[in-house]
């Protein structure tokens, strides 16, 4: 089984920072691929920054779809996904989707850890989308008086937060650029950190494994 | 006042009665000019089209910004309208949003005339991202077995069909390529029929009027 | 086109302040005449209060009905509404729904400014009854302690709360009684700020231009 | 104990059915007594009725507050009884609110029906302030064919309906007119059937008994 | 007339106090009597405890059945109670269903007092259940520096942060064990305070008088 | 990795079939054992069905806690999910969760199939806990005409009413004893039909190997 992880923005770093943790779940089991989006901005924030992925996504979608069983799509703004689904008859999985209904089995609520203020409003408009604004306790930014912390510090500050404040049970990482950091949170603060990624291979591989893929019947399907 | 209607396809014929149906609500108190999208496909139908229309109405706005006092997007899903009303501090309205909104304020519930089954499910969730769920009679498309009759029959025996069968009680014309048949439809039903392009007038007017746009607080901030 | 405002109290200064605003944005455009209730409370508080305005209100209404193109209920409540619409087969606008959606375009979520704790439940409950509870902020009410203020410093204040303690992005002004202090306050807090007597114009204005009012196929329908 | 049932249509006949009902479910229990309201409408159907029944209403509750221990108000909307609780600071019940919560308790989902096609999104509008939206089944009128039948034969064919078209579970009583069919309609459809008086003084009685009544921390408070 | 009152856990203390309350509410109007579970835990805290307390349960309802009218089930979770309400043709109540749907008719919100942090999330999710979660103002545990402090003071402690912090209007106890602190707190927090005994025993007893019991049309039917 | 599913009945049939289709998804990869659980009825459809298995369930997890990574709950109602999530540290998921959970990523809305009308209710109650009704098509049973017809057809007829009737797009197995049916029904019917018992796979083995379980911060903490 081979799984293409698209990663929508053209980042190097967070392309392999992604593909370390791919295969550290894969292991010897299933060959996974990460791959940054040609033509995609550095970084996806804005809704701009996510149409001018999309160009790029469908051409790589396209062109590997023969070689792989299954594509995850690993921004946890799910950017372009109803597309990629429709594009394809193979299994698509969004990082975004794979770990908050992950994370809705495995406590009460669940807070969403944010890079920013700004994408606050953004995922939870997100969060509507998948039905899931009953389960979630927050989405949580790092105090912005932590400017100066390293992003692990700010990560894990945030997700205390969450626990405290807001009762999250369970907390979700809400960019794949914190890809690496679920299992030392985790120990830190005592509760299930989830790394979308892993998510998304998670059900990617189960769907592939048990024959599933998306139902064509008609909102997915391209052809009409 | 002058307002530029994108129209998110590039069919020439649609872009012409969406201009008519402006005008005539225009009359001389403002201008309106309606522009086709520069590499879009000549339907937008699927996901894949809403972003194949992307990059031409990105640069469809910016290069027309500074010439009009506010946008419309004139193509009923609403296709990347975050994205528009993020890149420009002048006001974005969706003929989708707009002729939804008005409808909610005009009967107890409204019914959107879709041209195929297929579009169903598309429609139903952007009601649901709108927070329309509550207010929605139901989507409604022509009986299969109309296949041969005239556009402008189905649009009428779906819009009855809404009314005795979902008990409708305003009707909403779900595609610009309807735009035209809102009056004859009315007189012939006995309730309103909106067509979104007069309906996003209305609201792109009022707020250029009134001086207010877009909240560029957080979420269609695009400098963060 | 002649709109009648009815403002559903009997305070004449209130009346004269919203004739004031609606001038200001009806221009030479169209007639505008604000009247306050025979027979009204000086100020809507209570539910008693709405009743209580009620026979005032259909009184003018019916008595008017001829020489108007649409009406305007202009308290913040939407007191009796229903009943409005019902009435008359014109267009009926209440600056309670008119404002919260319009509100519900320009922005992730939106405030309501209201002038005391004790009207906070029954907003929340129009808000409710208008579908907008999710992309409802909050109502914020001015703080206790700034009772010595000046109505414009409080409506500031609370403001200001609303944005960074609520995360609003749009400020409705929830009183007929704020008319005025729109612009003022959105230049201070850098946010849209939505009077609605204005909000009601714009909707009320463009269904008569368009030719659309309430159906009357079953609600609003007072013969049965 | 002593409950005015207040009856908000000036109807002798309808306040004599109520009396009827209410006395055999009281028994010697408890005094009770139905009085029309004075100025009102012989029928409340439509909004308009609603407000017209106010000032009798007000009226009323008033001038009897000092002998009653509990008020009732006997028409399936609800009319009027947020002002109604906030006048007084005895029990208030309505005999819509009491009917559907006891409904909600008593099986998956129950039915309401109603005189008329007519007040069937008005009665839906009520489940919803109520937030009963998620446990109603549906508001079901008799069809339209049976114009000629008995009143009673109506009732029964609409619940019929109600259970095997909707998968009701319970049928509640949807008009204060229907006062009596109750017990005779439960034994021929083998399900709960709820007459809204007998239950609103279920709860009535029991409040007083509790010595419990509405809140004056905020909503129902008539001083702020 | 006779309720039985099953006592979910095996405490004799609580047994009493609760048959304390019961009594005292019924005078000699109706018999009571609250019988504890054999074999049940202590506390019912867990969901393991619930599981626990089923059999005795089971077995008390049929052995007791034939002589008593009306059962309700004296734990604020409401264990088990869709059993119990299948089970039998006789009426079922459950303390926190009853107690909670009263609260719902007597202001704008309700909080719930909970005894410890650890089953705010529980309740939530049975305040989910009975579709309430519309209608609550908070789940309130008290504070955890009031560790010292005796069960009256807690519990007025949290109902007073309820007040300020969320709004309630109305407070439930959550908690079988609070019984008899209803009165003393309502007197000094000014608003009304729900016993769910006596709650129950409201709709209980007005079930019986009524005639009215649990339908068995499907949900609630163990023979199909 | 070795996974334990628990049939929640007593029935040697059944456990005999899940323990074939979970095989036949293992394959060599995991091991999985399928045990009946002791004392409990032969089917599980009823309330009382539910809590009469508790007992035997939690016996068998506590007994074979130590010899397996992760628990499955192999009944479609989920039933004592709670508790068993409570009792272990070890990642336990119900069939019904999972299979829902999926079925809402592969298509808009999604059927389940269930054995008779009985079980509807209790399946949208389900549904409803489980966040997922916005996402439900419709829980379907066989038409009752098709009384004599094999399990099978019986099974096709309500898949295909659903796809029809409610336009769903993917299916659910609504029961543990429809195990199997999956891939031929999907090749009859062209859309996805999931069983539960490999979903449920899907997500356990994914979450042992990424070394997930239930959070104990609160709701599924045994000790508090």
């Amino acid at each position: 089984m081979k799984i293409l992880i698209i990663n929508p923005n053209s980042d190097p770093e967070m392309t392999a920072a992604i593909q370390r943790s791919a295969e550290e779940y894969a292991g010897t089991e299933f060959g996974v691929v990460c791959k940054p989006t040609p033509g995609a901005p550095l970084f996806i924030e804005t809704y701009e920054d996510t149409l001018q992925a999309a160009p790029g996504m469908i051409q790589l979608l396209k062109e590997e779809e023969e070689g792989f069983d299954a594509f995850i799509i690993a921004c946890h703004c799910d950017p372009n996904l109803e597309a990629m689904k429709e594009i394809t008859t193979k299994p698509v999985v969004g990082i975004g989707e794979a770990s908050m209904k992950l994370a809705s089995m495995l406590g009460h609520r669940f807070s969403v850890i944010s890079t920013t203020v700004h994408s606050i409003p953004n995922k939870e408009a997100q969060v509507r989308k998948l039905h899931l604004e009953g389960v979630l306790a927050s989405v949580k930014a790092p105090p912005e008086e932590m400017a100066g912390a390293s992003d692990e510090e700010k990560v894990l500050r945030a997700a205390q937060l969450a626990l405290e404040e807001d009762k999250a049970e369970v907390i979700v990482l809400g960019c794949a650029g914190m890809s690496g950091l679920d299992k030392r949170l985790s120990a830190q603060i005592g509760a299930p950190v989830l790394d979308g990624v892993v998510c998304a291979l998670i059900i990617a591989t189960g769907l592939v494994k048990y024959g599933l893929s998306t139902s064509k019947i008609r909102r997915y399907n391209p052809d009409y």
